[in-house]
């Protein structure tokens, strides 16, 4: 980093801080250059780039002020959300606090939504990755635009079918992973200011999507094993005029609870009598324990208002962001929308994953995964055991690798997280599961992760966190 | 394609095209299975998709009848669009009619927004990839989240830094190509319903981001040459309450106009002293003919309100999906955007343009770029001066691959669009490129691909077409 670079990234953040504070003048040119060691040049060049930005405003003839122009750049719309409840922090705020903590190197990753990386076939991806890049051509940049390859979208299909549902390769859009996926459904299905309903709690990027797109969110009792609540649904949508609902029934993020087939039957019928489409968040699917697989609220659509969501991000090769939503009617509007809003799918990574899958390996590595998850959840669950205290509690989800944890009443989860994230611990705390910041007892851990004396030391750590705070006044 | 799914097509294709009509009886299954030759169990299952996807509907004890639900499917905002004025054609649908005409194989894709293939180091792209996917750990996955791979930030920033402009890397956000940080940047800097000002005639991704967000569009006139004028301009932010504009001061497409150094410096002063921000679409900045790079309009930029577009998909990696913005202040914002709406750009590829870079190899990949782009232009120019009739003028622009064609006036671009069509050739009418489809005697050309005795051949066939219609009565 150049010398007034270092200058404005620590000016910046002297005001960022509240050091230096709005109205404040700034030192002189002269001081400043001398305090800070540079010449007058550099320091000049700093305080117009901080200028530029909005930290810093010229008065004519009477030097440089603080500005909070700056400020403007993290405004977010969810600010003015009239449902919100006064709490102390914004929830995307929260989000991408508790995000970016996860980015040091050296920070223990259970909060993380992230599994560990050793758990898929890399280096086998790398091949084919490189192969599909070397055979990129005019023909294939232009086919594989959206709706997208066509072979990974018949072996998308394929899979559908073999699970029980109906589902051919028109209705197969592929995205950059599953969360745009989800933002295209989104705006298909429904308009600004429609009411959306989602499970309570819920994943956060579904709150983001919800709020960052105008929409309006209506939360639904979910219970941590068996999931959302029907028969509360049904009350909310004869109550309300539900455009959509936006759901996991399956390995739900963050409880891990799996609606039942009966009920998720019952839940689809019942949607579908009204005409609300669903937007099913189904990236776990493949992430089950048990000797089956979930049905899929597919196999129960006879309208096309199912949207499955899926990706490949979390069964095969995180980081490609390879996702697909199977759009049932709203298939054309669903990919022109992707057309409309990023073109494409990066194509070479289409291809290798298609031909990953072509290749036949897929189930097999499947079931190493699965495996190797439910090893790693006893362990982590031992661990946890170990060092959590008696009357904290968890969910066993039957796959995946995220539990939700409920802390005892006087801990508070974004203390607890500010405090974790001190001693190099990622927690994601519960109130970011929440549009009302609820959950403050609660948070989500990450047992994806090959178990080391390092990730059950963190345990040791979280648990001691948690004691000193049930017993603090 | 099964058999199932080939009823499927057949039969929704009669519906679509109004060959069956909304309310008609479908075939009975005893009948129908017999005309075409299947089981009366494929038949069923065909129904039965058609009944799912909105095409047919079941009547109990009646059978099934041609239902209109599909509909739905197509139907786009742009409809309602208020200040658009009556005419054949939804400007979203003729651009998706232009764009699929472009996926045919064997159709000469004059009208094609890609170049050649040729033109770029794949091979070595694609090692790069495979280095880059070889080395994808836990570590990256996450570091290369937005704002993205930090090697390449600093890359670009350099890059900017080189042509005289002050960005820093900590302003450069990663995107999934330039649309994805063009649609991002509008989400930034405006809210539903404000005014953004644009070229006239303007790219259609422009026109389609701008109605599908909700915003409206305010067209200036823009000369074929110079751009866009600049006091005109001033008299439409005196008039409205203009909040951005979106605009290519830098080989515009379709055009292909380049602003002078000094209109673009007045454009930029003008608009920051009325803090109006410019989201600047400079995807083919690279491709100049001419000694120098125009300069970057965040050379003029002194309070952050330059969003600059950029991307390799036109200047070395066709298909990889790698873009950026130089967001200035709106920098956090336009980052966290992006986690909500896609998380992140293909990690590998990130990766692998930043270790392309880093070898030095860009500069000279780029003067032979802009050699081989002029020599296609000239033959190109030549051609057209030999096939297309006298009164036919084009532009000629200082780079690019794209050129701008004025017809005689008897000639209409969307019937010549579907008469080039039929003789296999593919043309960008001018229509698409305007928000009221005006333009309807222009057409924008591709000469970015190898020039070939049968590119050649499709030009001479335009010709005659063009003169066909101007002697038609």
């Amino acid at each position: 980093m150049r010398r007034y670079e270092q200058l404005v990234t620590h000016l910046s953040g002297l005001i960022r801080d509240g050091t230096l504070r709005v109205g404040d003048r700034a030192p002189s040119v002269r001081q400043a250059s001398r305090d800070h060691g540079v010449s007058p040049g550099t320091l000049i060049h700093a305080y117009e780039l901080l200028q530029a930005r909005g930290f810093l405003e010229a008065r004519s003839r009477s030097g440089f002020y603080v500005s909070d122009a700056w400020v403007a750049t993290d405004d977010h719309p969810r600010a003015s959300r009239p449902t919100r409840r006064v709490t102390q922090l914004d929830v995307s705020q929260l989000v991408f606090e508790v995000l970016e903590a996860m980015r040091a190197r050296d920070v223990v990753p259970l909060g993380s939504a992230f599994p560990g990386l050793d758990l898929f076939p890399m280096r086998q991806l790398a091949r084919d990755l490189a192969f599909a890049a070397r055979r990129l051509d005019q023909w294939n940049t232009v086919e594989d635009l959206p709706p997208g390859n066509e072979s990974l979208r018949r072996q998308i299909a394929q899979r559908y079918r073999l699970s029980g549902a109906e589902v051919s390769a028109d209705e197969i859009v592929i995205t950059s992973g599953a969360l745009e996926g989800l933002n295209l459904a989104l705006q298909v299905v429904t308009q600004p200011n429609d009411i959306v309903l989602i499970e309570s709690p819920a994943f956060y990027g579904c709150l983001q999507a919800i709020e960052s797109l105008g929409r309006r969110a209506l939360e639904v009792p979910t219970h941590p094993r068996s999931g959302i609540e029907v028969d509360e649904l049904e009350k909310l949508i004869d109550r309300h005029d539900v455009r959509a609902c936006w759901l996991m029934t399956t390995l739900q993020n963050p409880l891990g609870a799996t609606m039942s087939d009966s009920s998720r039957q019952r839940l689809v019928r019942l949607l579908s009598s009204r005409d609300i489409a669903l937007i099913e968040d189904n990236v776990y699917a493949e992430l089950y324990f048990g000797k089956t697989r979930s049905r899929s609220a597919k196999v129960y659509d006879r309208k096309g208002l199912v949207l499955d969501c899926g990706s490949f991000s979390k069964s095969l090769a995180p980081g490609y962001r390879v996702g697909w939503v199977a759009a049932g009617r709203f298939a054309t509007s669903l990919w022109r929308r992707k057309i409309m809003s990023s073109l494409a799918t990066m194509i070479p990574a289409q291809a290798a994953i298609a031909r990953y899958l072509n290749r036949g390996a897929y189930e097999r590595h499947l079931r190493n995964l699965r495996r190797e998850l439910a090893r790693r959840q006893r362990l982590f669950i031992a661990a946890l055991e170990r060092h959590l205290p008696p009357d904290t509690r968890w969910t066993q989800p039957d796959g995946g690798y995220l539990l939700w944890v409920e802390l005892p009443p006087r801990v508070d989860a974004i203390e607890l997280h500010r405090a974790a994230l001190d001693r190099g611990i990622s927690i994601a705390p519960g109130p970011i599961f929440s549009a009302h910041h609820e959950f403050r007892h609660a948070l989500r851990l990450n047992y994806g992760h090959l178990m080391t004396p390092r990730i059950d030391a963190a345990l040791e750590t979280l648990g001691m966190l948690i004691r000193s705070r049930m017993h603090a006044r």
